[in-house]
């Protein structure tokens, strides 16, 4: 149903979408910003702030797609505040290289999970989609952080690797919480994913590019 | 002089300013940031965490001006980071609508500072401090907050026009602290406000914008 106001109404399971993915932009930006204080010098305190900020330009891009079909990007987050600040709370970096991973493994994640997504859903939002995920670019600063920790001390490649495995479980977790408290999403995934699986198939997806991003820094 | 590197390198003195401004820009973000987290609503926070990203999208200006030049921004900024920190650890919010409070007017407090100083120094730098202050365009946006709290609970004004002056006072002392630390950067001041007062006038200055702002939140 159309009004003179604007384009359609989204259905109800895209507001849900972007509203998972607006908080986990705005989350992380939070997080990232409160990493970066522990940055080691001031030139990776800039970066991991950089990456913070360009979260807060994909929140802006979904507000905005949001509010020009007169939902309230506030209103379609408040579901998944509690459970995304619980992933956070589970998995707060104690050091610099336990940032970086943290932000370049769910930066990856969370794009694996949208890439997914973004095809079965209508073809405005997930052109939305995949623009929001383009990589903010500072992968290469990640790997190479991660690749020179690991290198000044050894001891840290396995204590790291374990993290990143963690980071996935809490990932899936804290997902698949989500999707049993929203039967309208959970019903969207197994419709959308079809012959690939459902929910299964996506977490199956997830987890294989998981290990190549590990591999990247240097963690398998 | 110049090399087939790039442009001249720039005068030291304008080294100095940039990077006071590119560490005042870093660490609004990361300060903003915090303050975001006690926003009372998602909506607050979201206003508050795009306040801080555009300071970052600020200082990404001035690390490219610098890199272009052959500065390094971390070292531009190192000679500044002890005094601005200082600074915010002295003028921490407690509240909410002091967070606001401390965001609309040291954004100000910046912008009459360097609004004067683009004057005296060399066009390209000059134009650079300009955009890197144009208004983040969230002032209407902490104006109203700022209102709506103090019609909310009348008592919270006059706290808050005091919490408004200290912030004058600790910017003012911090500001006479970099600059007794600096001799080019004092040098610089008197030779450039000429006939209108060197450091004290520049005071004045700032002073007296500081006192519309404060009419512009109800706080005079």
């Amino acid at each position: 149903m159309t009004t003179d106001a604007g384009p359609a109404a989204p259905a109800p399971v895209t507001v849900e979408l972007l509203g998972v993915l607006a908080y986990g932009e705005l989350s992380a930006f939070d997080r990232l910003a409160e990493d970066a204080r522990q940055a080691p010098t001031l030139a990776g305190r800039a970066q991991l702030s950089t990456m913070a900020a360009a979260e807060i330009g994909h929140f802006r891009v979904i507000e905005e797609h949001l509010a020009a079909s007169g939902v309230d990007v506030a209103d379609a987050m408040a579901p998944f505040v509690a459970l995304i600040d619980s992933y956070h709370a589970s998995t707060a970096p104690r050091s610099w290289p336990e940032s970086l991973v943290k932000a370049y493994l769910g930066d990856g994640l969370g794009a694996d999970f949208y890439r997914e997504v973004a095809r079965w859903v209508d073809p405005a939002t997930g052109e939305l989609v995949q623009r929001v995920l383009a990589d903010t670019g500072y992968s290469a600063f990640a790997e190479r952080e991660v690749h020179a920790a690991c290198e000044a001390q050894p001891e840290q490649r396995d204590r790291l690797a374990l993290w990143g495995r963690r980071l996935l479980g809490e990932a899936v977790t804290h997902a698949q919480r989500v999707v049993a408290e929203r039967d309208e999403l959970a019903e969207f995934i197994v419709l959308g994913s079809g012959e690939s699986g459902g929910v299964a198939g996506l977490i199956r997806t997830v987890q294989s590019a998981h290990g190549k991003r590990m591999s990247r820094l240097g963690l398998s």
